[in-house]
């Protein structure tokens, strides 16, 4: 089977908030949205932010908890570009979980709770390769 | 900034039985795996399965829940390619959250949770085009 996810959603409380994070912090443009979702086109696959009540309703599964076991990475160039991005996701409503510093395998990296309290691990990784498109590989 | 994510790691208990749902349902080969952690290349990013120990470690951040408010979704050709790859799931360890039907906005869908009570949609959706690398768009 083809080794692909075409969506991961998150659930969220409130679609005004969570979109400053993603627009305003990360920069990023939704490519849809209405009243109760907005999707995200991102590198191979599409990022979605729904209401909760909706994804529980879809899924047929209520009170989903967060935070949920998971963490989103996004990687940037340089340890310097690590530290300025999770400033600037904590202008826009980010917490910060944990400051950028070295792990033991090498490169730089913090995390950053979303408005809804989704974790993303801000990274330098300098053993990936990621190409113009955003394609992230695994080693060079 | 790039509208890109590099990686979703996943928090398990138990990465056999993990392992066995991701090869054996989805019939994924691993890129790298040690005592601790799974990575799978996917389509332009990676798919990380850690013990959620070492993740709450990672991310300063104890107590992550499951089952945590996101979903993660992966697309198939056909309605009865929703059915079957349900079925395969299900005998891989997967829970069965709903079985594949319409939703409004159309396609085809059911909701299969993995051993660590992760969701994974798995849909057919006509109206997002995938091409032969897995490269998903909203859209077609």
């Amino acid at each position: 089977m083809q080794q692909q996810m075409s969506v991961i959603t998150l659930g969220i409380a409130d679609l005004g908030r969570s979109k400053r994070f993603y627009a305003e912090g990360f920069g990023w443009t939704p490519v849809f949205e209405n009243d109760e979702i907005a999707f995200y086109q991102m590198n191979g696959f599409v990022l979605g932010t729904w209401l909760q009540g909706g994804l529980e309703a879809d899924m047929q599964r209520g009170g989903l908890a967060r935070p949920g076991a998971f963490a989103l990475a996004h990687n940037v160039a340089s340890t310097e570009a690590v530290r300025t991005t999770i400033d600037r996701l904590k202008g826009a409503g980010g917490r910060v979980l944990r400051e950028g510093d070295a792990p033991p395998h090498g490169g730089f990296r913090g995390y950053v709770a979303d408005p809804d309290d989704h974790a993303w691990e801000i990274a330098w990784n300098p053993a990936w390769s990621i190409d113009a498109r955003g394609l992230v590989t695994f080693g060079l």
